[in-house]
This record gives structure tokens, sequence and C-alpha cells, in this order.
């Protein structure tokens, strides 16, 4: 058993336009309590604030792309981390046009923020290593969309192996040896023997990955990037009632959401961004299933232990 | 008695950033059937359909000032008027840098609506005539706050003469003079006869006045301005505890707004645009009461018939 947190909770799960039950997209995802704010429709401070999540806490704002519903919340979410006495610094990892918008937003309304904004640009070179701290690398991979448009690859790395309190004292291993034991390495024991790491440790469980992926159209191009994903969150703007429409506005079908995890063999997918126009969203549910069983809907407030 | 609506929705009264209660500033008049909105905070969209008000209807929106606040839902909603089927055109009367912000806003997303934004840009000049049509006279007039800053004026035009149908019959006037007789004019009548307006009509009820006054120090140079409206909204971020905080910051308080509410012996006087840090707002009531009696909270999803 390890604590280690990997918790997405949903924002918004709309697309375009909000509607009464569901805000523009945005997630909000926890790895090892680093908070990692993925794309910002309109008023996702309002829902962070509504499903009582850690403001200040978010250290990374990823953006997809910059149709609107992905990125109007950014100003407004700033601005109020600013307001409440931010001075921690924040990295936004976006397309580059997105920092030209936040200044001219920021000079028009004379503000001036006490923390810093770090910009990392997306790009269009396959899967790029764009964070990594100790415990977790985030990747983006390009989509196909309207517009430039990446999605995001979140990876736990390797966890420390788990010591056998039990074996520690009948190797007669110190306890100062505990942290070269976790990294995997062997240790020379108290009375001068050399112990093999596997003998008084467990393995410990495997590393857990999310993939973000909206929007895009059908893109099979994306399956080696998404591999096997505990999770992979894929839109389904539409039905197959609208493939056409898909296809011209560059979306997906629940369908072909299914086809993508089917193809990646992941191991639970996650529908969402919506159209307005379905009310019962139970419809995508059935409509993915005769191609990958293990699905479920993103719906605002919902919250996804991986 | 008219019927002619004159009413007022309040659709966010905080200030700076939202709160649980509290969404930031907009609300929307109606006068006449015609839809103006004031301010449009982040969210303002969501307001709008929370509150089950005609979005589409909405043909005139006026900016104050370019603080987030006041104006960080307007990409969403133009976006989501346009992703509805807008066709008809829009106007926009603002700080003209907002133009530049809409306008690379859809540069980078690619956004090109299907109606006509047209804009007019506010100054500094006193009273100014920015709308008007047969019904309703718009007016800007400057404000004091750390940013240019604009209130907003809204003034009914005199109301056509009432006709009395008794004397109508009495004096044998054609039907077909009726909006002769509603103009004011004097008309001749079956027989040939001169018959004075006043005989046949009575006076309407006086037009009917809004003044928006947010955000500003206390400034008494918009008295002139807004003197005798039936209602005033003026901010009131602060009470006085907070006083020093309000002239710093160039906002108002209770207190000050109220004085403002007496010297230009307006009817009523509606606070709004409340600092996060109070939560019992009947406190600003009791503060501007003994100054200004008639006065009543901004808070969201009230309607308040002028």
């Amino acid at each position: 058993m390890s604590s280690q947190t990997f918790e997405l909770l949903i924002l918004g799960s709309s697309s375009a336009s909000p509607t009464s039950e569901r805000n523009p997209s945005a997630q909000l995802l926890n790895i090892a309590e680093r908070y990692f704010l993925i794309d910002c429709g309109e008023a996702t401070q309002i829902q962070l604030r509504r499903f009582k999540a850690k403001f200040q806490a978010i250290d990374h704002i990823f953006i997809s792309h910059l149709h609107g519903d992905h990125f109007f919340g950014l100003p407004g979410l700033l601005s109020s981390m600013h307001l409440l006495g931010r001075k921690q610094e924040i990295t936004v990892y976006c397309p580059k046009e997105l920092k030209d918008v936040m200044d001219l937003m920021n000079k028009v309304s004379d503000t001036h923020f006490n923390f810093t904004v770090n910009w990392v640009f997306t790009n269009n070179d396959g899967l790029n290593l764009i964070f990594e701290d100790d415990k977790v690398e985030v990747y983006s991979f390009p989509l196909k969309h309207r517009i430039f448009c990446t999605g995001f690859l979140f990876k736990e790395k390797p966890l420390p192996r788990k010591i056998d309190k039990y074996k520690l004292d009948k190797y007669k291993v110190s306890t100062a040896d505990i942290l070269q034991l976790k990294n995997g390495n062997d240790v020379v024991n108290k009375e001068g023997v050399i112990i093999k790491n596997k003998q008084v440790t467990i393995d410990p469980r495997e590393p857990k990955s999310y993939a973000y992926a909206s929007d895009t159209i059908y893109f099979p191009a994306i399956i080696d990037h998404v591999k096997g994903v505990d999770l992979l969150y894929h839109e389904s703007t539409f039905l197959n009632d609208k493939k056409e429409r898909a296809e011209k506005t560059y979306h997906s079908t629940a369908e072909q959401a299914a086809q993508i995890a089917k193809a990646a063999n992941v191991k639970q997918l996650l529908l969402g961004h919506f159209s307005a126009r379905y009310g019962d969203l139970e419809q995508f549910i059935a409509e993915a299933q005769p191609f990958f069983d293990n699905c479920l809907l993103a719906t605002d407030g919902k919250r996804i232990t991986i």
C-alpha cells in the first residue's frame, strides 16, 4: 500500500459554451501533493472554490490550446491569486500567444502581480518533457485540432522500494541505511555483511499515469504517447449521430475515443468535453462501451482516484 | 399607469475576487425591452443563465473600466453569443483598449464572430451622450479611480401623453389622431373644431433614470451628473473601518456613497461592489442610513423595479 496521492477533480466538462450543469474545461490533478491545473475555462476560479480545492497550492497550469473555453478563466484566476496575497511563483505551460494575451490584460488594467509567472511554451514535436521533479514527470504531445493544441501526459516516477521492517532486524541492517535501500541500493549490515536490496525490500506499486487529450479529431498518432496509461481523458464532444460534424470541427465521438483507448491499451477511459446539445450523458458510455468497456464520464465535481 | 419596463437585475456584486456568494460586477438593465448589460465580470454569462435572463436580447454592453472584475467575462459572453448563432450586431461602450484585448483574443483563437461588434469609446469629458433611440438616452460621466473609469446614466425619454378615451368621444376626436395627441399636439375634431391637447389627454408619469457609479473614490464631481435620479448605484467597497484603505485604492465607503446620494438628492441608493472581507452586508445599510435613508443592497439575483 502506498499513500502517494494520485487524484483528479473535474472542474468543467462542457465544450464551447457553459450549460447550467457543466462548466468549460478545467481539471485539477493532485500527484503527491503537487497540484496541476489542466486547462482553465471561464469561472474555473469559481469552480475551485465551489469544490473546496486548494487554490493557492496550484504551482503549475497547463493550457492545451487557445480556444476560449480552455483559457478564458486564466486572467481571473491569476488576478485572484495576486489579490489574495500570493508570492510564490507559478508556471504556465501553453501556446506562446497566451503570454501576449496576459501581458496585454495586465497592461490595460495596470496590474502587476506580486509573484513571478514562468512561461513554458508547448510545441508540435512529439512527446516532450516539460516538467520534472523528484516524483513526477509531465510531457506534452501534439493533438490535431483547428488550431495548435497539445495533450499532456502526467507520470509518477518509480516509487521508492518498500522496506520489510521484520527483515531489517533479521539481517541486522542499520536504520541509517533505509534511504539507500529505498533507492534500490545494496547495503553493508552491522556485521559487515553485504545485504542485497531484494533481501530486505519489496517492490513498490507500479507508477501511475494520466493522459489528457482535449481537443482533437480522431488522431491515432496519439496512441503511442498514451500507451498503457492508468487513465486516459479523451474528448468526446459528439456522439456518432454527429460524426461528420465532429470531423468538420476537429472533434471526436465517444466511439472514436473508445477506439483510441482500446488501441493504446489504457486501463480506464474518461469521456468529457460534451457538446451542450446532449442532456443525457449515459449515451456516451453506451456508445463507447462496445469498443472499450472500462469507461466513465467527466462531470463537474467528480473526483477520481487513479 | 404606464407599462414601460424599467428593471434592474444584479448579476454580480463583489469587488475584485468572486466569493462563494457574490460574483464580480455585472448588471442587466431593461428599459422598454432594451437590454443593457453594465459591466461584465468573469462568469457573467453563467449568471445570465442562472437568473434566466435573455442572453441574446442584449444589444448594448457598457464597460466602466478595465480592471478584470469588470470585463473578464466579456470574451466568453461574446463567444457564446457567436456559438449560439447570433447574427445581430452588438455595441460595446468602453475604454478604447478593450478593443485591442478582444482583437487579440479572437486572433489567438482564430475566432470570427458572425455578428458585428461596434465600439464606442468612452472619454473623460463630463457628461456625454453615447446612446439614444426613441425611448432611451445613455450618458457616460467620469469617475475617479486608479485607472480611467466612467459611470453611466440611463434615462427614459419623456413618455407619450395618455389618452382619456372618455373625452375622445365627448370631443368627437377621430381615433386616427391618437398618435398626434400622444405626441402632445392639438388636433381638429370630426366637426372641424380645434381640440387642445390637454382637453383629451393626461400627463404621463415622469421619465425614470438610473445612474451607475463603480469604481470610484469619494468624488463630489459626479453629483451634478446624477442629480435627482430615481436610483443611484454607488460602489461601497468598504465600510468606514477601512476608510484609509478606500482612499488608497480609490474606492468608497458606504457613508461616502450615502453622502453623494444625499447631495445629489436621488430617490434611492443601491450599494454594491462589496469587498470579500465583509460577510454581513447589513452593516453597509447601517452605515449609510444615518446620511441617506432610502438605501438597499445589491446582491446577486436581486431584481429592482425602478
